[in-house]
C-alpha cells in the first residue's frame, strides 16, 4: 500500500480545505462561525505575506479509506518539524473540552493542557465587537 | 498634556518590547517561559516575512507616569481598527484566570470568554515535546 503523502497546500486545495473547515465546523457544532470563503482562502495563504500556512495528507487514489492511515500522526509530526525548522519554540492547540480523543491523542504525543495546568483561557472580540471597540 | 501615541513598533524598539515582557511574564508568574532574546526578536519581527506584529505606546517625556492615560484602552482599540482594515473576522487573547482585571477589561469591551462560553481549552506542545514528537 502506498503512504499518505503530507505536503504543502497549495492554492488548488482551496476547495478541499474550505469542505474540511467546514466539516470540522459541523463536528464541532460551530458551523455558523464559518466566514471565510475560498476566496479569501486562496487570498489569505498565497499572496506576497500569507496569513497562515497550511499542510495536506494525500491519500493514494487505491485506498478510498482515509480511516486507520495515522494521518494524525504523521500531520502533527510534520508540524512539528516545520515548527522547529523555523525555530519556534513551542506550537500551540486549541481542543474544545468535550473533545476527549482529540485531548486524549494530544496528550499522548505530548501536549499540555495549559488551561488546567496554568489557568489560559480564550477570549474573542468577534467582528460586531471590534466594530463597537472602534468606535467606543 | 500631550497625548499617549501608539504607532508601529520599529527594529530599535525591540530593546524596550523585550523588557516588557519580561515585566509581563514576571506578572504572570511565568518567566521561566521566556525563551526569546531581543536579537530573535528583531529577526522574527523584521525581516522580509515577519513572524509578528506590534504596536508600541509613546508616553510623552512630560508625563512620567504611564498610568491612567488610557493606554490600555487605546491600544486595544488600534488593535481592532488593524485587524477590522486587514479583513479580519475576530481578534482573540489569551489571558489567566487569576488576572480579574484584564478579564475585566476585555468583558468590558466587548469580548467573549470562550473557555467558559464554548468549552475551548490551550494546548502546547514545547520544545522538548516537540523533538520527542520527531523522533516518534
Amino acid at each position: 500500500m502506498a503512504a499518505v503523502l503530507i505536503r504543502e497546500a497549495t492554492e488548488g486545495d482551496c476547495g478541499d480545505i474550505m469542505k474540511m473547515i467546514r466539516e470540522l465546523a459541523e463536528f464541532e457544532k460551530l458551523l455558523d462561525q464559518v466566514k471565510i470563503s475560498e476566496g479569501a482562502l486562496k487570498t489569505d495563504g498565497f499572496g506576497e505575506n500569507p496569513f497562515y500556512h497550511c499542510l495536506v495528507a494525500e491519500i493514494p487514489p487505491e485506498s478510498r479509506e482515509p480511516q486507520g492511515q495515522g494521518i494524525g500522526s504523521k500531520i502533527i509530526k510534520k508540524v512539528a518539524e516545520v515548527a522547529l525548522e523555523k525555530g519556534c519554540s513551542q506550537f500551540r492547540l486549541a481542543v474544545l473540552d468535550w473533545n476527549e480523543s482529540a485531548m486524549d491523542f494530544y496528550k499522548a504525543r505530548g501536549a499540555k493542557d495549559l488551561t488546567v495546568a496554568e489557568g489560559w483561557r480564550f477570549f474573542r472580540f468577534d467582528n460586531e465587537a471590534m466594530r463597537e471597540l472602534v468606535r467606543m
